[in-house]
């Protein structure tokens, strides 16, 4: 039996994230399961290095969701976008998004993405990172590109899968789906040493 | 402007292929375009080097498209899966794609494209690759993939976008639409040169 069978069989997933694209892939991946949205403050020590920060507020968002019985699996994650030692966060306005992405044009930026997988008896975090080499991108196309697909919702202002994305990154070194909002492979890997 | 928008404005894009995932991805990067499909015999010197290949093949496909009015641009592409200096086709029985997807298990294998843009006064063809790097793979996770998911009209017998590219696909080096079918970022880079 492959994982998501015996996982969809056997326990009771539970994603702890709000994230329209983490739903989206979990489905992709085969995984049956509840959406509960942790409610938390969003706040770490900005002087851990990334794979800390993500790890960290993965956990986190964890321990802010209870877990009723001994077969549940609660899966939480978190990403941040990287660039020169600075987090880009998700920009609050067009002004904010064109400055994020003026900055990683022409740049490569990193993408890191934190998981715990928790149940009542046992917790792991682990983290991935992606490289993501923008093309230079002209004043013009960031316009367009926020005036027409509003990032506000991104970390660093940007979708991989959207227009952006098809035109303006070179290349990837890493995972794909983590920049998309889920690192598959690695929680894939996760779940099935978790439930050995 | 930007490129999708002058190229929908003043030329009539033509796709070359019959491939729904070119179709879907040229749609996303919001081109506007007609499908035509080359009636072509993919026979090329397999000694040559696989960037040769995939440009000869995307070469071919365009010469089998007849142009007609001056606006018009012809997009053609060719994608294989290289590994261990073996071209892997697409595989015709569950056995062929079995074979292949044991041999890409637990190895790095290469994603090469070519694209030939083409109008009635100017022809231009170029390559990218992709190294895309899978965990290993058990045999029967295998079977269950071919079994559900049917790779006979995909090169290396896998989709990336797929649960097999989900679960067993760690990292990427390069273009990851590539990989899907179209190397999105050369593609918009050569029609801006295309039309400068």
């Amino acid at each position: 039996m492959v994982i998501h069978n015996i996982i969809n069989e056997k326990y009771k997933l539970i994603l702890g994230s709000a994230s329209p694209r983490r739903k989206e892939l979990l489905t992709a991946m085969g995984f049956v399961f509840e959406v509960k949205i942790p409610n938390i403050n969003e706040v770490v020590d900005e002087s851990l290095p990334p794979s800390e920060i993500v790890k960290t507020l993965s956990l986190l968002k964890s321990k802010a969701i209870n877990l009723n019985s001994s077969n549940e699996i609660l899966i939480t994650a978190d990403t941040i976008v990287f660039h020169k030692n600075k987090i880009l966060g998700k920009p609050s306005t067009k002004k904010e998004a064109k400055i994020m992405l003026t900055h990683l044009s022409g740049n490569t930026h990193q993408v890191f993405s934190g998981i715990t997988i928790r149940s009542n008896n046992k917790c792991k975090s682990d983290f991935v990172c992606t490289d993501v080499q923008f093309k230079n991108i002209k004043p013009a196309e960031i316009d367009y590109y926020i005036n027409n697909y509003k990032p506000f919702d991104k970390a660093g202002s940007y979708g991989i899968q959207e227009w952006i994305g098809y035109h303006k990154i070179a290349a990837i070194s890493g995972s794909y789906f983590n920049v998309v909002g889920l690192p598959c492979s690695l929680l894939s890997e996760m779940l099935e040493d978790f439930i050995r």
